[in-house]
């Protein structure tokens, strides 16, 4: 509160930006300290048959038992119990039709004075009107009692209960036909920037599509709120203030989605300064450290915070999840949620920095007995991130990072049945991989490739490690000029494998459309005027390089950009495409997918190294079939540069072995 | 196909009902054959901005790189980084703006020829219009290259995923802004059975509330389905036979929700074999055994789903889980689905009938360090066993049973994070425990009572054998007149326990309004004339009838009825009135709840004993604390016949031990 006052005295100009580091459940606990109670929100009556995961705002009793009368509980006919007693075989009872016995189908009312049913299979009709029974029933034999399922004035449904599609129908079996809940939270999202362009619109330099929006608003809704996202407000600061000014008035949360440079956080606290109070303005969260909190207060004067989402989009889901879902949750009264878990071992060590909560994505994937989590991509820009992971790790603000190896519980970004699926594989990159990764998926709906690009070597050592099922491997030893064995045989001595052929695939010089360096040979490549970029060490594609290089006898020191990398060939291709460099080495199919000119310089064998304790799965069979289907392998053809002839092969040792 | 051309030979009236038990994944696989391949909804290209949860058709490709452009990643200047080589405090870099070195924020687009960006704070402004830098660049820094997210044509997603709120984010990310997804599968639910009367209308004794309709459409919305509820369609079988007819037209799976009884199953069964061809009869799993799989064929002669869904309402959600659900998956080729599990022990032995699958509910609570399932409800017809129920365990077919303490996975019924604050309650029931966990759910979101009506004395039992956190208890001793003590030392030697008094209440005879059969006393129970209905073995309330009957020197023997049970106070209160019996011993809540007269015979102490282990855990002292609220005491007093004066007291043992 006083640091409000102090900064909000300060001309704006010359205010310095406080960027604070406030832990995540302190940030948190200051917004929710501002809501009063939880279930702020008004109540609203709504027909049952619309209330679908809302939210009871008060608790619900049974208004009607049910069933409402005692029921047959079979086909039969209704008696008095006591006039069946004593009745055998050899002293059978006869019972007046209409009179001491009555038809009755399952479901039906028993008639006034009836206390039993005997089922149809053990009456004989005698065709004088009566029927005749051979064994005595108990009272109540055969019969759904009044209330057996619910009775009335019983507790059918605490507050603060999201309605499930059976509650709704436990609702109007106990008389309730209506159901107050309370009224979804207007979630209201105000995109600013002026680099911001709507989907669709032609892009120039500069524009960045806004897709935060979607994000945004499809999470709102998932979470039962109502979402409004405004058209995209350009970065002056009265057009933001007036936009937010008018948001608060019609919601219950405002969220504006800021640029991420600290440029434009500055208008969204100084807006929170000028309409309420800048409650957190920087949280220890990576992603999501330029989150802003603050509080202003609505048309009846109830609180309506106020959000600053960062504009990187994983910053904005993490904003989102951990500010915005406990805030609609308070609102609503309901129970806490969480995303599902599952527990799982750290397959690399993953340095964190101490003081911030990191949410590391990962990979995840069954080896064995084990879950094993990968990591996967980190940045807060990359949105392609979380589409490509398979959970959350919560790194802890006083920890440095996770070791290898080490148990952690991975919150899932999909469902764990579809995660158990997942073939993980490591080693090299190619681009026909995003092909089989497709075709597995679309043939076998429970089966996905997941893939890690560390490179060829450290892709036998994760197998090693029972890290991955499989690992994608071209390694060529200059010596024989044959590719992998003897890498396995070094690294793989104590694990039984089967070598599958991937693809085979031209390796080559990637080059700018139209050469502009003139480049003709690996030679070119030591010119003082040339840069390339390299591959990762242990990768394929730098060990041919080194290969390449030895044999023209250059120093790879002499190579300008030798030792800067690319972890996949796309990221190679696209760097030459980009004219970040000259040119480097890497596959045809990434030339030709960026369309670059390219030097072929030999074909190389990619291969699947796959431990036999996994050869034998339903999956790893899955990925081999696919892998023999003619239509894949005209596909990857298709791409340029393969040759499919061996595609799926068990290949033997080199016979000299 | 013989079977049913059998079938149908024969005129309907003659008909024999078949009713088999396939087991449920034949009975799946039987109807999943005749769909043909996963994904045969046809496709429809709609906006990623409407496209959440949708399954995509087909595998999605990058239409455009993210960024599109070399992006500076900081507020700074953009230079060529060559310029700045060599640059150190002693002999800086001068580089004029406009022309060596651009102004950009972040975000901004690097302008031609530039390729790495100095951060503000690096940079001394001269005042000449040059810039002044101390220390070298590496090329590319600051710089968010283009590709960094999404490289053009890369795999974005594969067919057959359901579409989350970040993936359309990626998307639009990558320049896609139409994505073609399988059309939402229409079910189309038709209701039948002359019982049925809509929600809300007056109720006659045999009509049953239509509820049905709402739990299964609400079912097949969140799976992604379009569900088309029907109006109720008489027990005829040519009104049934339209109804379909006319469904199979425009639906992609119809179901029949017929009524529980042969009869109406017959009807079901008979329309699907005259529309199309019945492939399923009666399945092995329970509830849902009357199941009816067919399939016909629709307007373009694709295969439509005709399913017979039982009647009763627990057996329409399994059938619906089972059997629509995967069907629903397939069609639109998404990977396959199961609910959320987790591991518990079974706190009882739970028979199960060989040779039938059983669905079994269970009430969840983690009671120390290992998570413990209660068998709760099992009947089909009972809604709010679903609702009761935290989690579903399956029994497989081939098992007579849970053995007590055994391992199971249960499904859960709502999330993990709930059930984690379930306080798990055995013992004694009474009315007021209704009132109590509404109050503690509606103080604390995240704590939630779960009781199990299993008797005072199992309830101490439970304690012993780590099953329950707390137990209810209000077992007299005779000899000494107190309450629970000696029963607590007697069964809890080696626990050490917290008593604390939920409340005093009266018990006595409930009788029908008017007291018809002149009951005045215990003594009246041993009439002739006189039904009563006791309590279970080892409850509280059935000691008191045991200790009175004694008093007054009846032989239980004479009491008719004394053998037959409810397990609670307000289903015997049912019972009564209701007119299944005459009386019966109970609280006087319960009476005045159903308007019944009551006799009141004294006040006993119901206690809470709680492990010292539990007592000081949050969730058991957000209950001690409702009891001590006066609120929550009142409104236990206006139920009738509690005196609450000890409400939340710690209770000492009697002085004399």
């Amino acid at each position: 509160m006083n640091q409000k006052v102090d900064e909000m005295s300060l001309p704006l100009a010359n205010r310095k930006i406080y960027l604070d580091s406030v832990p995540r459940e302190e940030a948190l606990a200051r917004l929710i300290g501002k809501m009063g109670a939880p279930g702020g929100l008004p109540a609203e009556e709504v027909p049952v048959s619309h209330a679908l995961d809302r939210v009871t705002a008060e608790a619900v009793f049974a208004a009607i038992s049910s069933p409402h009368f005692h029921a047959s509980a079979m086909d039969g006919y209704a008696i008095r119990s006591e006039a069946s007693f004593g009745a055998s075989p050899v002293s059978p009872r006869l019972l007046q039709l209409g009179e001491e016995a009555h038809p009755v189908d399952t479901g039906e009312p028993l008639p006034s004075g009836a206390d039993a049913v005997v089922i149809v299979e053990n009456v004989h009709e005698t065709g004088e009107g009566k029927i005749q029974i051979e064994a005595a029933v108990a009272p109540w034999s055969n019969v759904r009692v009044a209330g057996e399922d619910i009775v009335e004035g019983q507790l059918l449904l605490p507050a603060g209960h999201a309605l499930r599609p059976f509650d709704l129908g436990g609702l109007l079996a106990a008389g309730v036909s209506k159901v107050k809940v309370r009224r979804r939270p207007v979630v209201t999202l105000i995109p600013t920037g002026d680099e911001l362009v709507p989907p669709g619109a032609a892009l120039r330099p500069g524009d960045l599509i806004e897709y935060n929006s979607v994000v945004l608003t499809g999470f709102i809704t998932r979470w039962g709120g109502e979402a409004r996202a405004l058209p995209i407000v350009a970065d002056r600061l009265e057009a933001i203030e007036e936009a937010v000014k008018n948001a608060v008035e019609c919601s219950d949360i405002v969220l504006v989605n800021a640029g991420s440079s600290a440029g434009r956080e500055d208008y969204t606290s100084a807006v929170v300064q000028r309409l309420g109070e800048l409650l957190v303005h920087g949280i220890a969260i990576f992603p999501g450290k330029p989150t802003i909190l603050g509080i202003a207060r609505g048309k009846e004067g109830g609180a309506v915070p106020l959000i600053g989402v960062p504009g990187y989009p994983v910053s904005a889901v993490l904003a989102l999840q951990e500010f915005v879902r406990p805030l609609m949750v308070h609102m609503l009264g309901a129970p806490s949620q969480e995303e599902a878990g599952v527990e799982a071992f750290m397959s690399r060590k993953s340095a964190s920095r101490l003081g911030m909560e990191e949410f590391l994505r990962v990979k995840l994937g069954k080896v064995g007995e084990r879950m094993i989590a990968l990591p996967a991509k980190r940045g807060a820009s990359v949105i392609s991130s979380l589409i490509e992971a398979d959970g959350i790790v919560r790194v802890p603000m006083n920890s440095e990072g996770i070791e290898a190896g080490a148990r952690v519980r991975v919150e899932l970004l999909r469902p764990l049945r579809e995660v158990r699926g997942n073939i993980l594989m490591a080693g090299s990159h190619d681009n026909a991989l995003d092909l089989l990764s497709a075709e597995i998926r679309e043939n076998f709906r429970n089966t996905s490739l997941r893939t890690s690009a560390v490179g060829s070597m450290a892709g036998l050592i994760a197998l090693r490690a029972g890290e991955a099922h499989l690992a994608g491997s071209h390694l060529l030893d200059p010596e024989t000029g044959e590719y992998n064995w003897s890498h396995i045989r070094r690294y793989l001595k104590e694990c039984e494998v089967v070598v599958v052929n991937f693809v085979q695939r031209e390796q080559g010089i990637l080059l700018p459309r139209g050469n502009p360096k003139g480049i003709r040979s690996v030679a070119d490549l030591a010119r003082e005027e040339v840069a390339i970029v390299n591959r990762q060490s242990g990768a394929g594609t730098r060990i041919l390089l080194d290969h390449l290089l030895a044999e023209a006898g250059i120093d790879s020191a002499a190579v300008r950009g030798y030792g800067s990398v690319e972890t996949t060939h796309l990221a190679l291709a696209m760097a030459v495409a980009a004219g970040r460099v000259d040119c480097g080495l890497g596959i045809r199919a990434a030339a030709r997918l960026l369309g670059l000119d390219f030097i072929p310089l030999g074909s190389e064998r990619f291969d699947f190294v796959i431990p036999a304790e996994h050869w034998d799965t339903i999956p790893l069979q899955r990925l081999v079939e696919i892998l023999r289907r003619e239509e894949f392998r005209a596909r990857v053809r298709a791409l340029g540069g393969y040759d499919t002839a061996l595609s799926g092969r068990v290949l033997d040792p080199p016979a000299s072995n």
